[in-house]
């Protein structure tokens, strides 16, 4: 996974992202939660850090468990730059995982993005760390009212699909999707490929074709696009 | 349904729309879902022409499905100027139903707006697409990874609402409402004096009148509400 | 209560707040679904006024209800000037409690705020108001197609909180927090200092300090917080 | 309400209940959760005895509060022999309400059955108990873990139900429905007719006669009826 | 379709035949939603025929709707013998879709069951009909409280499954599963050669064997395994 | 933790569990999902075996993956006699985590029992191994349809508990608790004596005594349990 791979990724939407992984037989690769805290932001791509949470258990989650060696504060120190840290919070609502103290390290720690099925806290906080986040909306209450965390770069679940520390990630404005590291080549290339077949179809639409026979094509329309796509290259 | 009595209807919000509908014995015809995507935008008002979705089935929601007579394609091209597409897609979360390119198409064939109780696909596309659309969220996965299309102008469902072929449709800011056909008449000409009745209430809201006896009027209000009606007709 | 304390607890996130309360044993505090209708307004301090309804029964959600002696406009009318009206709508998402008529009585009679588990009905008129609303979204329909209205100032429930009388709601882009009228005191002062401590430290963080030993902070943190502490009194 | 009135409704089944209050407008009187503890255990009638919970705070919810005032051992010592208790417990499945000794007591005091849309805790002991119970399940935590009581006797909402102290419960193996008090009469004398009419039907079907024309009849079905009703009278 | 090939599938578990459609590359087969009203009664086969409702509309779903000509009566009488009727009620809790007469007539008219993501009415009367059900629950409301039925032998979607008129369906204590026409020959002759598999390992793991190299086998597992399949055959 | 202290915690429901840990500020111990296969099996106890999935991903759950290191086969073969497995299945309701033969070769094992907030599959199958499990229902479907196994003895959640392979699992007919090592000889005494006190609370409510004084007890209760009390030490 070179820098040059990521160039290209930046280009596809991960509307395109998911339909070239169900050419390979993954349909389980959309996160079902995080959503843009500011959308318009633009498309992101980074390799996953994972991060894990479990229910609160009142012996375990307390102030003195924030100084401990396995402690959101020794994980983000752990981060690499240009990851997009991903943490399953099993989809909590009511407990606020990050706020603006650690959303600003990240951002100094040159973290890519911040992506989660659960929330965040102190909104506007957040949003002066200038950190980009995915999620599920915002919380007064802190992580642990309701959430014990357990470590980091191991599997997870994040609503619905399975991450694994090697994995690339994808957010827009359509939200999160996750690439298993062996089809990024392919999606990169592919997708790439797709957005300008898609491009040049949203061009015919304008000019008044029809959609049965364009999209998807039949050969006349496939011809066209032959010729249009050559006079590209 | 002439345009005149769109026109009228234009003009009545669907908070008014429920209230007549309810004097009626109709309560269920809010759908509990559809947000306008781009809040704002004002009133819409149309025929129902109806979409149907079912479960994916891998057998079935295959690209080539996409090309069947039964297509989401096939069913854009019938569907007549200045109605309002409704989609029955189950309230699924995580299957974008339409993209840029079929928003296009329907915007380039004067459909008024889209509603479903689904999400989109490709938010900026469908931004740019320009086409109205009132639904639950967008998705970064087609619809083929959810659902199968199975026809259109059949009887539907919407989020807790019935909706026939001849129904004509009602969206603003507070969502989508049903309107049967057989109350269209009766719904924009009481709702528009409703709206009437209700800028005189709030009228007097502003100058201090007290809810008691105002809203619902006792004799008192009633008259004076007479007094300034007589002066606008 | 008097104003100084209010004073005070308007410069306290209600992030803040629930950590301050979490102290005190107590975790049940934030609202799980009010959210600003118009985000980035600021934070509203004020006592709760509580109104209750129960679901809808056809033979006493009638128009006729809108002239009992224990209507929502009776309750509006009894509501002192400064509190934050907080409705017990069951989480109802598909009846609006109140439309622009209501909150503008309330805005006029110097109501801070109306925050409610349930929604509200004809977003444009509520705006036009201008009266703070804290919500779970919009419906069209009016409350009485889907809840009866059972009276005021009792004990209620709101998203997983209580909430009695002499409690002290704080809302914010986080949402809603109820302060115990009992711990209001020590909220606002210990919060106030808690948020003293959280800027140092977001300072640290800008300069590129470490988080472990800096939140919580070690004794080193401790004694250079200190000295920061004593140039500012 | 007399107790010949009681023992009319004794032999109509919920479900006749429900579609006689459909005639008279009352759509909402099934409460969509309480479910027998012991199914099969016959149909009893009672006027509702309400009881109310809110969420916890963990500042109230004490052991303390069991021998308040305001508790619900207070609560079980003012109730009347034969009532149907209905608690309110907002649906919350992880707190039991009553467990084995609170049931025995109200066994002891002759409460018909309680019936709720929270959970029982001590499952072996509330069927010791032999307190006729209808819910939505059960759970090992206390009430104080997740509900504070904070009365009875109060309008209350179970599961989309409206109740009132003065209404009317029935149970059986569908559930629990509500009667407004005026209804009573006319269910049980209008149900009480239409168990006998649908013993009929079922009696033709068994004779292989098909539904078209039956079931709602058509003329010489209503003839046939009617003579075979005259025979009965 | 045979009844030869449906006699061997009574012999495959729900469970084998979910296994089966996986290796066809169908994941979506089981309808997460209905079970057995009466546990333990073994397993049927049959041909699937659809009845599919809308949600209610007060002027559509009344009393007179009963007799017209799209009816859930009418659709029963055109049910071939031997049929498992599938009932598409959305998933709706709180409407019985059909009651103990309607069961009746179908088990006069030798259906074979009857599913549903809804739930039935009068559960006593249900149980007499002796029709087997597998449904989501029971309720006391008529289906015209809660639904409007449309119409038959059109595709229906069933808790996540798509049905269309031709497939098979089948049933037993882990609920429902569809498979589609092209593939019943396939399923019922792999199946029951898986199920004597499992039958041998579930013997081998009674003798000790350990699960690794024996599920799924390595060679040695597979070539003792072969030697007990030629004793059989 | 020796085989004494379980064998004292084998007479103390879980209920009094739950209650004894509240004593210690733990409310999180109750997993809301387990429900006992077959009611009335009485009580087990036995430390925590903890295994863990994630969502499927289709490169990644297949057949191949059973025979892989880390597969719920080669957990199985490490669950020492006498544990308590914990499946954290995310409570996904439509893949069964484990049929008949993998419950079989546990039951060989001497495993204690089997608690999940996912579903088994082969009802019938399962029954027949004779292993105690508590689960939320079943599915048809294999694991790999829905989930991928991921490892065992880490840290999991299981409906709102956090679980770790030191802690003690008890489950009897009201689910499923979790006792912090820490803390399991406090629970078993302490429960064991709370148990002997509601015993003779259960016995003077048989008697016709009120609950207001007797539980809690005033002081004249105190006096008289402690006098039984010595009549039994």
């Amino acid at each position: 996974m070179s820098e040059a791979v990521f160039e290209i990724l930046r280009k596809v939407t991960t509307a395109t992202v998911t339909t070239m992984l169900l050419k390979k037989g993954i349909r389980r690769c959309w996160m079902s939660g995080p959503k843009p805290l500011v959308p318009g932001g633009g498309r992101l791509v980074g390799p996953a850090f994972t991060l894990r949470f479990v229910p609160v258990r009142e012996d375990l989650a307390t102030p003195e468990s924030w100084s401990a060696p396995i402690s959101t504060r020794a994980a983000i120190e752990e981060m690499p730059e240009g990851v997009i840290a991903v943490a399953d919070a099993m989809g909590v609502p009511s407990a606020g995982i990050f706020g603006d103290i650690l959303c600003a390290r990240m951002k100094k720690r040159n973290v890519a993005a911040l992506v989660t099925d659960g929330v965040m806290r102190d909104l506007t906080g957040v949003l002066t760390s200038a950190l980009p986040v995915w999620c599920a909306g915002v919380a007064a209450p802190a992580s642990v009212s309701g959430l014990t965390f357990v470590g980091w770069q191991q599997p997870i679940g994040c609503r619905g699909c399975a991450l694994f520390p090697a994995d690339v990630i994808v957010v827009d404005d359509d939200g999160a999707v996750v690439i298993p590291q062996a089809l990024v080549d392919f999606v990169a290339h592919e997708g790439a490929e797709h957005e300008l077949y898609e491009s040049w179809v949203f061009g015919e639409v304008e000019k008044g074709v029809k959609l049965p026979g364009l999209y998807p094509p039949n050969d006349d329309a496939k011809a066209r696009y032959a010729a249009w796509r050559n006079t590209r290259s």
